[in-house]
């Protein structure tokens, strides 16, 4: 277990990298700490949670809501939970976006924790304190920013991992690689989804980079002022096509990337739209899709980094070099309808 | 309009004194601006937000919770409003409450203002950034703290207020005077409510300094470490009985400060409490009453203030010196049964 501690502008965070998650309790007294995760996690590795109370809530993005903050609400009064007591969030961005939020207005706020299951939550969903929930289609319309007090990294979780929850968190990878990370990108191309999987070491050598890319950037512009929505490469588009179509988030960004770059090429001149196509198929990621163009428009509009009649849209310039672009919300409609 | 800026550490808020609501155009552009309100507020001074976007509530704490906070939600999506957005809250402390909640979570967080409507608004509730809803009988469990980006005092507000509200917002107000302002104290002796109800001058400066005070306890101490507690005086005891009996938070905290107050002589020779219940009735708060000790006991242990098996308990050593206490849950049960 190697401990680096990372200041961000509220708070610092300790993440445990090459962790087990057996240490937790080394981390966390158990006492007064309450463990909340999903059914499919919680089937896989609930011996592990001895000594800790555990909430348990349905997996899934469809339960990101606030139905299931009630529920979580009523069992922490339930646990005589008190301002003292850290709550531990143990599972995908989906739990960990939920117990991060929830922990931030329980009480007007109290600790929290992660330890990411999936490579997705690893290098990215628990990085950079944000959290929230869906409100019907609109994803993340409610939460805040909050740091959490600590991030453990257990690479052996991942054993279990469905194949496409391994794509879902490469295509994150491959928009870092993007936006600011041109080796990395190299790396990817030279290596297989397989060789990952298979190379325990090189994984979390992969994770450990993409964990420190990602706090890097958001420690500096935790707000979301400006650099840090270079971290939405791909989302803009692809948020409006993930709960419509209910696609995984990595399935969506990936569309999303590959429309950006379509984008870049026709705005920015950006010559390798083809590498980045060529990268995400590698690692098992869809580059085209059949939507209703008009609909994604309707939801574009309603996406938190539009401001009045324009949104921020995040283009390439060359591989690893990201830029934000402010797009009247007509020019994105026409390219769009265009395709 | 005398416009003052006080820092917090991660905001500044304008205050506005001796203002009118109708300069509320001054100050926000109505085009990306939604007002909150109640029915009762809105049937009383709609003509007033002529120009502004709307979303009316239903009057009342019992509606501080989150079954509102969900229409409202509803309503801002349906509004299209984005993160330029600013809301407003005009209305009494759950207005402000919910007002400044929901633009808290609305999208990570979005620009809010409050034009309070009541006395007890004006001179606490409006103030500090705390804001939230209750769970069933658990008052203020889910909510952050953030601040406001302005405040709009206008007294003339005031003359439609009931007579129960004026007593309400002086519970907190004699608060204000047992804690930290002596002199202030004295003043409140000196007069009569009827008196500062017919002279506007005299309440306006009573409510200046009565904001100024609380505004410069939070600033020093924002994230309620130390002193901020101080502002709970009377509010431990007070909001476990709130809920319960449907009580006006003014005679809640009113009953509640009297009660610490014989704490205070028991604990730690408080010679006043004499002083405090005659200034009380004075201001037509209610010094007695009779509830369910282990009813208030139970919900007292589900308290915010709680930590672990103690509670911080606000105390008085004299008139304008409140000291936090730390007490354990089984003297503060005893002393309660004991009365």
């Amino acid at each position: 277990m190697k401990k680096q501690t990372f200041k961000f502008t509220s708070a610092s965070v300790d993440y445990y990298f090459n962790a087990s998650i057996k240490q937790l309790k080394e981390i966390v007294d158990p006492t007064h700490a309450i463990i909340i995760t999903d059914e499919n996690i919680n089937a896989l590795h609930a011996t592990k949670f001895k000594g800790f109370k555990t909430i348990v809530i349905p997996a899934g993005e469809k339960h990101k809501n606030q139905v299931t903050i009630d529920g979580i609400i009523n069992q922490l009064i339930a646990l005589q939970t008190d301002r003292k007591s850290t709550l531990i969030g143990i599972g995908g961005g989906v739990i960990t976006d939920m117990t991060g939020y929830v922990a931030s207005i329980y009480m007007r706020g109290i600790a929290f924790g992660f330890v990411p299951t999936t490579l997705l939550a690893m290098v990215d969903a628990s990085i950079g304190g944000k959290n929230g929930i869906d409100v019907g289609i609109y994803k993340n319309m409610i939460g805040i920013i909050r740091q959490p007090k600590f991030l453990l990294y257990d690479v052996s979780l991942l054993k279990t991992l469905p194949q496409a929850d391994w794509s879902n968190g490469f295509a994150e990878i491959i928009k870092h690689a993007c936006i600011k990370d041109a080796p990395m990108f190299k790396l990817l191309k030279e290596n297989t989804l397989a060789k990952f999987q298979k190379n325990k070491e090189l994984l979390a050598k992969l994770v450990e980079r993409n964990a420190k890319l990602k706090t890097k950037v958001v420690q500096q512009d935790e707000f979301e002022q400006g650099d840090r929505k270079l971290l939405n490469y791909g989302h803009t588009l692809g948020h409006a096509l993930e709960n419509q179509y209910e696609l995984y988030h990595g399935q969506a960004v990936a569309i999303g990337m590959v429309y950006a770059g379509i984008i870049s090429k026709q705005l920015l001149k950006f010559k390798q739209a083809d590498a980045v196509v060529e990268v995400l198929a590698k690692y098992g990621l869809p580059t085209q899709m059949d939507f209703d163009k008009t609909k994604a428009i309707e939801v574009l509009k309603m996406d938190k980094k539009r401001e009045k009649s324009t949104i921020n849209y995040i283009l390439l310039e060359k591989i690893g070099k990201g830029v934000i672009k402010q797009l009247p919300l007509t020019e994105i409609e026409q390219i769009i309808q265009s395709f």
